[in-house]
């Protein structure tokens, strides 16, 4: 790897024998055709990425990447940069809505330091948390760069390292991304902003819930953002260094991790579609093994999620982010798999067929 | 319980005081305010249903109600009527798309004989079928009545019986309702323009897949039986009698037995719908207990749901029925559970709250 900007991480695009011998089953279920809709778009894709028409969901993960942004200096969100430690140590004492959610999806939390500003020691080794900081909380985007170009890279290394060793090292089939870090709605508008070009104030929200006041300091934070730093909207590398965050890179990374190795990998809210659009960047066929959970009330992530050609699954107002949404996906990942695996063939069943 | 149009079941609205004890909890919790959105909203619900802050969702059914309907006679579908017991031998098999659902939500999957017309013998007592027959199938609605009063009354008691049994006997904490029966889509049509006053063409659909020419017979069919039957829209054993369905009757029982007792009930697609329009006539506080699930391809699913005032959770394209899109929403309903129960407090988990 190089620091050029023709950075570019190998990954296949989805199997399409593979989606073909899916479709031709699904045809054939005892239900009348495509009755599951969405669920069997769902498991065609799932067939195409993992070569398989028994996809596996046994081992499940929501990894949540936490840092801190420089930019709160700025008073774009209503809550102290201190908090980001007092919320990790919420999902390591599993007392935050992730924990509640991944419970339900029987998938684990792994929280991964990617650079939190404040001191982790008081809870490292007490639960499911990996350190791998990049810095300690990035600049402010407003005044520089977030973070040097090595960093940035970094960070996504970081981040396909922790996909490639839960996958290939422990065993799971199934990787949801989640996210915390105070600050950081205003570094993934910047880069969403930056990547397809729309108005920052298209693509900015109330991130914790901000004021209108708050708002409009917000969007002139993101102008200024990307006209002091000028990211180049073709290169990931550049964007998530200038704009970016350390665990928008380590959430870049663990997409382009899980597909480099066929594994689907279900984004969640604003943040981590912002990271999916740098993966997406750096490895263009990442995008067939992104799942897109549901569509939060953040205004920018829509906008995201259509310049991906992504369709959310849900739509349940949320803006918590942590994975949450992605969390909730799980269970119709899973509901898709069971479709391809489960439901028999007119044949199996001895049912007749609809009369033409 | 008498045969006067005044028939009315006993049903308590939902508990306001726990709903206000749900709130203040919610309103407590480590993330920013009502972040997670609708399933903050359905966690209230469940609260105000079970009068408690801890919502049991341990024991999970989907029930299936089936029967036949004459008015298959008029090319309103295109299957034969003989695969409805083909269907049932598939659910007692766990071949078909509600078995593998129900499973992903951990749920059982009950089937109820409510009037097929074929035969089921060689099935019986070979999985969870439940034999109540009120007939061998519904007469032809486009000629007349389907059913008479008493029948109606009583497809309505075996539903409620079917739910009392399962909650009370069994300890059954959620259930959602499905169907199996050719030409329930016909009849579910009838009630819908029934209850709500819209013409047939507007609420009427492919069901399991028929073409423009066959659609255009089925508003056809439904004017007729409408015309012929003139059912009272407000009286819900009338509606039933004349152009309903023993499953509907069954479905409408199912979900006032469980609002009676208290349990959250899921509904699904355009005919357990039809289902519910029937058990809130007949005791209009039923509502405050129906969750749901999603809106269907069926155009006269989303007009029912409106006239229910319910904003389904999901919208999947779905348009199997069965109970599918109740059984993946059984995930959500979990989940809004453990929001209540497993998510800290600000205090509980020592983390700041937002600045104002």
């Amino acid at each position: 790897m190089n620091n050029k900007k023709d950075i570019r991480f190998t990954v296949q695009p989805q199997d399409l024998i593979w989606r073909g011998k899916a479709k031709e089953r699904l045809d054939q279920l005892t239900m009348p055709h495509w009755a599951l809709g969405r669920l069997m778009d769902l498991a065609i894709d799932l067939a195409g990425i993992t070569r398989s028409l028994k996809p596996e969901t046994r081992r499940k993960a929501v990894i949540v990447m936490a840092a801190d942004h420089g930019v709160v200096s700025e008073g774009v969100s209503n809550y102290p940069q201190e908090v980001t430690v007092q919320m990790v140590a919420n999902f390591v004492n599993r007392g935050a809505g992730i924990n509640a959610l991944a419970g339900q999806a029987g998938a684990e939390v792994r929280v991964v330091d990617m650079g939190v500003a404040g001191e982790l020691s008081g809870i490292m080794g007490r639960g499911a948390i990996v350190s791998m900081p990049v810095g300690r909380g990035t600049a402010n985007i407003a005044a520089g760069p977030a973070m040097t170009r090595e960093q940035a890279l970094q960070s996504i290394e970081n981040g396909i390292s922790v996909a490639r060793g839960m996958i290939e090292g422990e065993g799971f089939d199934l990787i949801a991304v989640g996210e915390m870090g105070f600050g950081n709605t205003t570094a993934s508008s910047a880069i969403i902003s930056a990547i397809t070009g729309k108005p920052a104030a298209d693509v900015t929200g109330r991130g914790t819930g901000i004021s209108d006041e708050q708002v409009h300091r917000k969007i002139a934070v993101i102008e200024r953002a990307l006209q002091v730093n000028r990211p180049v909207p073709g290169d990931g590398i550049d964007v998530l260094a200038k704009v970016g965050g350390f665990e928008i890179g380590g959430i870049a990374g663990v997409i382009i991790g899980a597909a480099m190795l066929r594994r689907p990998v279900i984004i969640d809210g604003l943040i981590t579609t912002a990271g999916a659009l740098i993966a997406w960047l750096l490895a263009p066929e990442s995008a067939d093994y992104m799942i897109a959970s549901h569509r939060s009330v953040e205004k920018g992530h829509a906008i995201a999620l259509r310049h991906l050609g992504k369709e959310p699954l849900l739509d349940l107002n949320l803006r918590l982010g942590e994975g949450t949404g992605a969390a909730l996906a799980m269970n119709l990942v899973e509901a898709a798999a069971r479709i391809l695996t489960e439901v028999k063939t007119f044949a199996e069943a001895h049912v007749s067929e609809a009369v033409e």
